[in-house]
């Protein structure tokens, strides 16, 4: 069977994925597309090699009888009436990050898709499909280095612009890590506070930068994350686990060791875009596949719920002197995994 | 357009490249198979869930017209008359390694292909496809280390049984070095020389382990390739480029950096199929786009033939105590990249 | 010149400090001892082949004509009186680390040497005289990482007994990176605030184990020490400094690179003693240099005062749910570099 | 006791030795000195703050009754004859390398040794003392990895100038390898190749660079050696030992970790006086140490023999286009460790 994709947004990652779906995995096709921008929309067509439809909206899309499964790469702003909508047509749907701008917006996403019974959303989190978590992640549920105690992470980007302020940091930065060690430690969070190290000189006036958030899990074990976004030097990710008898950290991207200029050295990635490029074709071949065989794995709605909430604390903590409680419903039943 | 693959040997590589091109490439479909065990072949086209017709032996899936293409994965012994084959039914061939078990086998195939007038034949050397091969060739290429002037290689695996013997060192696991160090330098081999150190106490009487092969290329660069394929602890490949102002190595595998039992530690794989997994993926993906677009780009037959030389005369310094000439008549522009 | 030293406390500190001064380093000779427990002393004296007295208390050594300089290893609570009473006799002292068990203690000692109008004092931090320490400054200082901005920390052991108590994690653990990282940055601070992630399994009713502690500094650099004292794996300390352009790291040790049973690794020491052996002999021969020639350049004791300040506050944020303010006078002329 | 030393060459190397035996290094002091140039040799008693006598030649120093030991760093050539001088003088000798610029001199320094029938000779190769060596013996010694079968080196120096010819690699850098490669393996060669791969363009004349020394020691170990005396980058030094069950390295210089302009590195170090700095200090100790103790255990007169011996046919091999034989009679029960 051959998936029928309608894709809703058409810029930069929209059309990433669109080729992936198009040319390197298997299983599907995109038969229609919508942007805000209907000329845009109608090039990137053209230019991807498509044979696909330009609706003139997201709920044309949602609600084409051509269409099987949805893809949610619009305005952040917008995600949550499209998902809402797959939900209402009974549409599996693939939303990018953010899955909704509020954690009540979330929340609705949830509520509407237990009423309907049967997952049907997949959040674009793609670091848990990443072969270097996967490894991390399978040392730790080995118990070789005991119970997680602490974890030291980094969010290091080079530089931003002036549209970046403070609060992206957690909502557009920090996000992934509040997904993804979620999922590594199978843990919830309960708090979190933000300390400001003095600043970089490479920053603007509305962005604070460097921040370090503090977080605290169910279970009592503390994070530590350095965000990072004008760090000048690379693109860098960093997750350390100390465990009871051990440490086991995310593997460094694999690159050529040179020696020259009396250095020993190895590159450092410089765009955010390569350092997980492999994961974001895993993610979306698991949603296809998920699709096809009708049960969803992937992070879901409720994943996207709780990392805005928690990311909602993040932000409050940016204001507030201490450590700001972060309180999630106990996870329904309905998505256990 | 789907490329319809009919597939000769359904043993363990024929079933993984199966697996591939039926699952996780796109633009092809297996059509046929066949395997001196037909039995096997018929489970295997089950187990693999194909809808592919049994034929009862490879020229039959040549010669079908419901097959576009071939893959050889058959008993080595066979590939050069599988090949021809092919290239008489005027279809695109993937033939693993080797390409035939003689240096003349390979010509006779490099002969008719020639004379077919196209390139139809990519041979399965897949190692330039891996990532950390191609990172390594872009250093060199880029002029960052000079001149390449010494290479000191290592293939290294960790117990063979008792059916590998001294030459397989050679034809088995050296080709993959006699491959892809003339792609990484585009350069021929002029002499080899094998040196035999003390033996190790972990080999057994037919099987001289380790080994020391000392290539010489035309521009006068010196390789040493230490093969030892009983070392017990991995299975480790290393490349590294010494040039004029720098030294560039192939990159180790990504993984988890672990602190445990008073060691800091990455592990090294163990099995010789999980060191370039990727590899096969991209380098079949490149076979079926490479026959849709109508252009063969990957290792062709010439470098089957060069390969081929240059074992003849490893297995030929084996018994002899120093350099043994290897002369491979020029290039035909027929094979100009 | 040969400097005639007088060592009171003879016990494994102290008899390592003599074989120092006696068997490694240029220019001194150990010619006094004492200890609570004579009977050892002498022995000790006997052990290591000594030419030298064996006084009944540490004022006899003092105030000996037959010594010119002082070296304090005796039992910590009394620390203070012999260095005050060193400086009343006008002779140099090295004193190991706590100069005093009070930040007023400290407070006393440096008003008395200041009264004395001469440096007398060097307390035994021997961290800035660590190699790799040196290195890491020097890159640093070069400004090649830019400003400072963030410190990520950790000093690991794999085990204490049951003497070992919350407190001592500050008092006797983190005491090291309270001085060190003054040294690095140039600079003091001005908060400290612990945080206890869950327990290890792997630690006793009297001890919180581990521990993070954050510092601030004068010029708003944050500093993050996790201090983990049963952490099983290995004798471990980390310090990352995260700059405005760039980080730099603290050297691992040189260790041999072992590839054997699937792992390429690293040996990690496992024996405090031996992580920064070197220091030892570098800061007692800079001690007696430093005496000769007449001028101290030392961790003074307005280093060792300000450590026990910050030290005195961690305690009490041990205790604390938010920071607690570090206050420390301004440095006098007097300890001007 | 205070070892009373004559140094004969107060060039570079030798007064860094004078530096060290007279401000870094217990249990001696320099009384006399010589050089062919007596003004240089007066100007460097006085820059050194020694107070030493300057005679007149190198004889005059050996006969002084106020000189217990000798340490020789003049011109190579008459290193022979100052050490002969030595030994009828019936005093102990550190002799910098070479012991003497031929294989036959050594011999003779051998023979007058025996004949006095007590070690009075410590050559000056100092590898076997640098810690980094140590740690890799005792891995090796250990059996950890098996018996060594093969042996991967280099030694690489940034560049030469045009006084250093082509024999040179032997006589001057191989030579290191030629002695700390016996100590490690406890083993002799009988066997040496030299291969000249392509040269560098950053060479001159009469250099050929770099240069593949192929050893083999009587058990059959196999051992390569780079030469590569203008690589540009660095001073490096490699030694991998492949066990038959694993390898081990020699540690890399430890250094600080920099992640900056989008590298994670480490230094190289540029200058080779840095690279074994403080083995020069633990060899001259050792012999101080050995001389006051009565028995040299250091270096021998034989190993600056056998080293000599192999520099002998390495050069003949450069010449030569297959192995040259070496042949060392049986270590005379003298030198029994």
């Amino acid at each position: 069977m051959t998936l029928k994709l309608g894709v809703i947004g058409t810029g930069a990652i929209g059309q990433e994925h669109i080729r992936r779906c198009s040319y390197v995995l298997q299983g599907a096709k995109v038969v229609a597309v919508s942007d805000i921008n209907l000329k845009g929309a109608a090039e990137a067509v053209k230019r991807l090699g498509l044979e696909a439809e330009v609706l003139s909206d997201g709920e044309q899309v949602i609600n084409s009888s051509n269409v099987d499964a949805l893809i949610v790469t619009s305005w952040d702003p917008t995600h949550e009436a499209f998902v809402l909508a797959a939900i209402a047509a009974g549409k599996p749907v693939f939303c990018e990050k953010p899955l909704a701008i509020t954690a009540e917006g979330c929340k609705r996403i949830v509520d509407a898709e237990i009423a309907y019974g049967r997952r049907l959303v997949q959040v674009g989190f793609m670091r848990p499909y990443d072969q270097g978590y996967q490894a991390l992640k399978k040392v730790i549920d080995s118990g070789e280095i005991g119970q997680p105690l602490m974890l030291h992470c980094a969010h290091r980007n080079p530089a931003v612009d002036e549209s970046y302020s403070t609060d992206m940091a957690i909502t557009n930065t920090l996000i992934h890590e509040l997904s993804v060690l979620r999922w590594l430690l199978n843990e919830d969070f309960v708090s979190a506070q933000v300390i400001f190290p003095r600043a970089t000189a490479h920053t603007h006036a509305k962005l604070r930068d460097p921040q370090i958030v503090l977080l605290e899990t169910v279970k009592g074990v503390r994070i530590d994350v350095e965000i990072f976004v004008n760090c000048k030097y690379g693109y860098d990710i960093q997750t350390e686990v100390v465990g009871e008898s051990g440490i086991a950290s995310l593997p460094e991207p694999s690159s050529v060791l040179l020696r020259s200029n009396a250095k020993r050295s190895h590159n450092i990635l410089t765009d955010w875009k390569d350092r997980f490029i492999d994961a974001y074709d895993t993610e979306l071949q698991d949603f296809i596949n998920g699709v096809i065989k009708g049960e969803l794995t992937g992070p879901s709605a409720w994943d996207g719920y709780a990392a805005s909430t928690a990311a909602d604390a993040c932000v409050k903590a940016q204001n507030t002197s201490g450590p700001v409680s972060i309180s999630l419903p106990p996870r329904p039943a309905f998505y256990e995994r």
